[in-house]
């Protein structure tokens, strides 16, 4: 038997298959429960064939899953859905990590403005801490409630939290022009993401605004202790996983005055500690594919024609990084296990 | 017999099959010679078999190959050939079209800064006209010479123009971010864009510094009157043909002062009567697909948030707004001939 | 104003949209009317921006649409639509030619179990033409009715004719390996064409029996005049347009007699004055790019280890040869116009 | 330190890579030495990003490679250079396992006629064992010399195995019809397999004779004990990993007389202690994805209309079962490892 039990709200989706495959090989948690309304009672490898050998669940109706018995739970439900959750696992002592984005806006109007919800459980927000570890590895030690950063902001952030935090960049005109592989839009029938609509095309969409702009507001505004304004274009990809950040920030003094060679030691020593963030040699350019399953973070910088603008690009996988691989390694360092723990998954390539 | 003999220099790789496939159906030009030191006596449609039934050509031998007997020659060989042409077929009278950057920037320093050459004709450069109708139209109509866009440059211009001509944006701080199919690269046996190194993937490249930069700039500068400062970052998307640029601008006071139905409105006066340009609706997201095998460049804006940037969204089929449509369209400007003639296609969806 | 005008039933679908882009080009028919419930009112630009410039209607909704005053009419919509206009749509004297399968099988009773309907008019089967202009070329222009074929049936039949023509071949054990790209499935919300789905995979599907089978084997009896027996086996392609059949068939005593020089000129005589099906030489391997948005099926023969077994590989664009293209190619046989009228589109290769 | 020092020669390829993705996580095995002439001295994540953080080699020169100090070596190179060093790595107690066909066909005149080159030892062939461990699995606890099997031949003969052995099928007309993901073409700079060029597109190749079909037979033959005649056709899909076989063969009198159930039981049977082969229940349909990255292939069977002829489909991802994974599974045989070490990795879906 292994060390903690885990439960999953909401399973069916691309999310909910990733932990289980991470869950799979992970030596000290174990996936326990499983949840889906529509798939109560089929075995999980119907739905998931590729896990046939390595899972034995079968999908388990909401109501009489017994959540509670449960070590950590993960949603992976759509937005609105944890929220209806979090109160009664908490209170039964359950550690609890949404991978939605219930609990990732500490303003709740703010929240509500986005996400066109009423928020169930306002009251919680103050104690979900925001799981990006190389943030807030502290308080991931101590949390309970753990919101799961969304995928483009856990690109971004990375991409600029060593430019932030030394004070380099103008921060009223920062531009991040992200990309994403469409398995970020869920595993729905849909016909905006059918093969024949987006397969050998891509597009910009919700240039005008995006809900992940808010949620990447604030963590840089939290780092950088004032106002941060950003553009945010998030685009479609032709492929099944990864995110490309290519974020541009304009230097200001302090900034101009680095060299490259003081810029790329500043973002190795930021990240030297870091077991998923690996940056790149100054020049580099990381394609999403280095990334592809891992829970890897790859980030290089470039200074165009010695400008004033300083380009950082950033790679991962939209639902390893991006998600589920996060989440296990939250739950890691909720559980007081090897930060690593069940994450070595070597990226697939080609 | 049609109106005009075609000749094509250097017609292996993909904008030559591209000219041929729309000089085909067109009813006023005539391909008739292609010349391939590689393939010389084989039939194109060995090469191409797509063409089967519409091209009975056989590739020539450059040397023997009677170019000046042409009305006109295209070259799409690479660069550093049609600058060992020009002034032959120039002094014979053919009309020449270059695809490749030979003739792209007049500043010939600069030219052999980028391009690593030394140049074989610089007195010509003067006389070359820069290929693209949507602002040379006049000049294009007496031209004899002229240098065909870039893929990127086209999108990228024709992006910035209504802003750049209106004198509505810093000109210090121009991002591009633009993401082109791996077409673009050629068809040579490359590692680089092999199936297995690039499909299911994306990556900036040349994020320090592309050839393609002086020329957009160059042409930014001619219609500003003034300097230019422009972060071009390119990227490789996994789809064949389509070029997306997303671009920034910062609105100065003018440009603050106009409301976005004024600047939705001053994009589309500036292109109402360009046949090959479409002005989306405010907010619209153009894709790549849905210019795929048409001349078309498809555009639309957003002011995110109300704030201070400017997003323009461009795309076009880089083989075909991109090369060898926008050189046909110039060919039809050169000889009189409507400027459609030939480049009714209608983009390929799904 | 164009010599026939055209109403289009059902028209949101690929093959709707693939009309259209064939009938704007061409120069005697011209689409007047497009219904759909669920657009009614809309441009149709609106769904299908890559028409933008090239086609002005608004989507009409069925029960308003004069589809009797059209010379034409095209369904488009899924099974079990066609059938309850048809009656109507002869009445009136409109030619009526159906995409979908109500009308391709005249045993009615073998409709009902493949396709689970009840037919809605069994007694039009027989004047129904089954719109295969390789074989039906002559009844196609009388016809006022036309049953056109599937996608996967075109190009299994007219790679099979030869053989069965000539009584080449054994008639109980053809295999047919074939394997369509993905727009053969529609555009309809459906999760398992989602990019994320079927992207970088390929499977078969139902391998125990499709719909397409019984299609095939009354084409192939009508020719041999005897039973036709085939194991026939689709397969999901990671692309899409493109169908591409592999075919099999043991020689039979006069097969074997026959070297492959003489197989192949049988191939190429039988299909010399086909303007839509080009064989290639003998031990070719054509790919489903070299006829993309085009008319065409391509056909190469081989006779592996010249053993007792030839193999065929067929090609086609299951949207355009596969549907949209051959139900134009039948209205101009049932028109009187050239052939070819409107289906010059070379394929778009890369 | 791991139990054995494992060696490869030529890894700048796939299966190198793959193998390296492998090693590094096998509990019981660590790669020592990586051989490349081309790359000799530069770190192995300078060509494989993927690995950083889990590989520190650099490449070796082959020359000066110390091969023979290493417990097992691979042979990742082209076909005809493992049979250069095998005799030497023999004699010096070096286990060797071949990835390329050098040692696969044991006549050595049939070698020599479909790979065109002479055999450098053929007295070793006696003594090589054919790594299908499906097959071979006591033999091979005693190899010192493994010839691993081609990426089709594994997934036909696996699909075909349990016919064969039980004596169901007419083995004169055979049919297999094979289609390969293009990264068994490999990594090496190549007009046939650029992106541009095999995107979007599908066909056949070798359809008169592919190399692998005589050690297809071979293998069958073996197991059958009379002559073997197939139809084998290799196909080139659009995605970067994952083989298809669709295989058909004529049931026999025996064969005719069991039901679908006991067909079922028997593939069931045949292969209920493979850790490596997945029997899916019967009319399942595989797909290339739910094997992509792991050594698992998954077979289901059909019998379409109830007919004379037996479908198997077999799928496998061919760098992994079909290369690499096999090679580690044919190690760990061979050093008396527990057979699925290091072999955990759960197929990447999406």
């Amino acid at each position: 038997m292994k060390a903690v039990n885990v439960g999953i709200i909401g399973g069916t989706g691309y999310t909910g298959l990733e932990l289980l495959r991470i869950l799979a090989r992970h030596p000290l948690a174990e996936a326990r429960i499983i949840t889906s309304r529509g798939e109560a009672g089929k075995p999980v490898t119907d739905l998931f064939p590729s896990l046939t050998g390595h899972c034995d669940l079968l999908f388990s109706d909401p109501e009489g899953a017994d959540l509670k018995s449960c070590d950590f739970v993960f949603s992976a439900a759509p937005n609105g859905v944890a929220m209806t959750h979090a109160r009664g696992l908490l209170d039964a002592g359950v550690k609890f990590i949404d991978l939605s984005a219930d609990f990732r806006i500490r303003d709740v109007a703010v929240w509500e403005q986005w996400y066109g919800l009423t928020h169930a459980c306002p009251e919680l927000l103050e104690q979900a801490v925001y799981g990006l570890p190389e943030v807030n590895r502290q308080s991931l030690g101590e949390a309970r409630l753990v919101a799961n950063p969304g995928c483009y902001p856990t690109a971004v952030q990375l991409g600029y939290i060593p430019l932030v935090e030394n004070g380099l960049v103008e921060l009223d005109s920062l531009i991040s022009d992200a990309k994403s592989g469409i398995s970020g839009a869920g595993r729905n029938a849909n016909m905006g993401t059918l093969f024949s609509e987006v397969s050998d095309s891509f597009k910009a969409y919700a240039a005008s605004g995006h809900r992940h702009l808010p949620e990447i507001i604030q963590g840089l505004q939290d780092i950088a202790g004032e106002a941060v304004e950003m553009v945010f274009t998030p685009h479609l990809l032709p492929l099944i996983r990864g995110i490309h950040a290519t974020l541009y920030a304009r230097l200001n003094e302090k900034g101009l005055s680095l060299s490259m060679e003081d810029m790329q030691q500043l973002f190795l020593d930021r990240y030297q500690n870091e077991p998923f963030v690996q940056v790149l040699p100054s020049g580099a350019h990381p394609d999403t594919r280095s990334v592809r399953g891992s829970n890897y973070c790859r980030i290089s910088i470039h200074r165009p024609q010695g400008g004033k603008t300083i380009t950082v690009l950033s790679v991962e996988d939209n639902l390893v990084k991006g998600a589920a691989g996060q989440a296990i390694q939250n739950m890691n360092l909720m559980a007081g296990f090897p930060e690593e723990s069940g994450l070595g998954c070597i990226a697939l390539v080609p």
